[in-house]
């Protein structure tokens, strides 16, 4: 489940926010995105407001968005 | 760990930084809170970059901090 539907290219940041119907949804969904962000050794900034959760992929040391930015955002999509 | 060391109250809420050794100790801590929030149906924002997590408890429908904030400020503190 999801609110804005598309990841949005915001201040050097692939940022998509994912809303769910519950709390313990939300948190499950940061546990399975954070196995991922550790397996591959990047790491997206994560805020959680309740059943709402935004996800931002930028890659510090490119300066901004890069390949693997997208393909990370598209497995995050996945995870939701 | 933490690196702000105290809660700081903050545009009407009470506010800290914690810091872990890792993004895996991060995330622990986010689930350990996360059951407390839920157990509790008193639900903070939490941001997490990398191995820093800020940890916000307001009280929306007070319009500010209150007593049960800076109560679980202090278990939030507890579980760090």
């Amino acid at each position: 489940m999801d609110t804005s539907d598309t990841w949005q290219e915001t201040d050097g940041a692939l940022v998509r926010e994912f809303e769910f119907a519950s709390f313990p949804d939300a948190i499950a969904f940061v546990q399975r995105l954070a196995e991922v962000a550790e397996a591959e050794n990047h790491h997206p900034d994560i805020a959680i407001r309740y059943r709402r959760v935004t996800v931002r992929w930028t890659t510090h040391s490119a300066g901004g968005v890069t390949e693997r930015d997208h393909e990370l955002a598209a497995r995050t999509s996945q995870l939701a």
